[in-house]
């Protein structure tokens, strides 16, 4: 299938350390080589890398491990097609504004009997289930509150709402997030761990690299990440609960 | 102010020896220092780096003046900023998606006075006065065509009605584009070229740098390239009329 990343912090923080072992999974130590994506919220604006290539062979995922980019919240994801292409419009995460905001959504799974009605509001460029479980996930965030964002509480009671309605039909693991706020939904697999002091060295799963986070870190740094698959092999992931939909906001677990 | 860079191609070109020399602009040549951005549309798909950073400074920047990604349309930006802070959120192309098709948005100019009713559809997730009139163009042509895209002259002519009554409010220079189609709107100065057979050598105007287009092209190949100002000194570049729109499609002028 496909694996996701996210990371949501208190300060802004690079993904170097965790992008460098999830790119592992892009061709070299799992299948997920039909492409790749990231995108890094900074204040209102987001940037978005999208690759077709292969995440170990691709040049523009080569300069992301090198160069740190700050953010609060980051959504990455690693692609095995089985739903549309190998193409750059089937590429996660997508990318779309409601409210003035920009929401980047990656899932992991499928969702072979969904076919919602869209209002035409948000429309896949794409052939992804992905993609149109997506837009119809913003449509119904704006046919209900067509002007602006809600409180969080209605946010997330509207997505917990249409995410089960969604998720019926097939595997719908996913990461929603805007400039602040990252939602992750477990249908089947993921895992988090939330990064504070004291911290220590972690060394990743895929390839063999470790960092003193103890050294990069101030001590009231909160970092969040949320992974198909735990990321590092000397710490401790907790799996959510298959149903389970999640806030983290700040480097915490809100919901 | 700022510049602008397109390319519409009829074959899959990369953008490679232009944006050389116009990112020589962001901080060598000249002082377009507050950030700049490139989307490419590669099928139905859209990448768009940004970077709030200068551009002759930029790592991103830099990997893509060695690293050729080929598209049939292309539309850049150099930033100095007038209207707006220095942010990611602030910086050109901007990108959204109506009728299931991505489409990029630049500007060059400002428009003081333009404070446009927008439906709420499309809100800009920035503060300049650019973003505010892409999402004004969007929200006029999607309250005419709520659910697809209309016929070739039926966008253009809205296009340029709209476009005359956002014009009034200042300086007005765009770029606008999906990933067949791009529109280039001169208020003040853009000027274009059709680069097709017999292809010559070609020479920046902003750096030492050569190409012979003889030599990586084909008999039937057509680029377009609509730029501010001229980015090579030896070669015929054509002077739009202020007030005018063009369209590009398939390295054509078509109107």
């Amino acid at each position: 299938m496909c694996e996701l990343l996210g990371m949501n912090c208190n300060v802004p923080t690079d993904i170097v350390f965790s992008f460098t072992g999830f790119c592992e999974r892009g061709g070299h130590t799992a299948d997920h080589s039909d492409g790749w994506g990231i995108g890094f919220f900074e204040h209102r604006g987001c940037r978005l890398f999208l690759d077709p290539a292969p995440a170990v062979a691709s040049p523009i995922a080569a300069l992301l491990k090198s160069y740190p980019i700050k953010t609060l919240n980051a959504i990455a994801h690693i692609r095995k097609a089985t739903h549309g292409a190998v193409a750059l419009e089937n590429t996660h995460p997508f990318l779309r504004e409601l409210w003035g905001h920009y929401w980047l959504f990656a899932h992991n799974g499928s969702l072979h009997t969904f076919r919602p009605r869209l209002s035409g509001r948000f429309l896949p460029a794409g052939d992804t289930d992905s993609e149109r479980a997506f837009c119809a996930i913003l449509d119904a965030f704006a046919r209900r509150w067509p002007r602006s964002m809600p409180s969080e509480p209605a946010l997330f009671a509207a997505l917990r709402s249409i995410t089960t309605r969604i998720a019926k039909h097939g595997k719908f693991n996913f990461l929603l997030g805007n400039e602040r706020l990252l939602f992750a939904y477990c249908a089947t697999s993921l895992h988090y761990l939330i990064r504070k002091a004291p911290f220590k060295k972690a060394h990743l799963a895929d390839t063999d690299l470790s960092i003193d986070f103890a050294r990069v870190t101030s001590s009231k740094d909160r970092v969040a990440i949320i992974a198909t698959r735990p990321l590092t092999d000397n710490e401790q992931w907790s799996p959510l609960t298959p149903g389970t939909l999640c806030l983290f906001c700040n480097g915490t677990r809100r919901r």
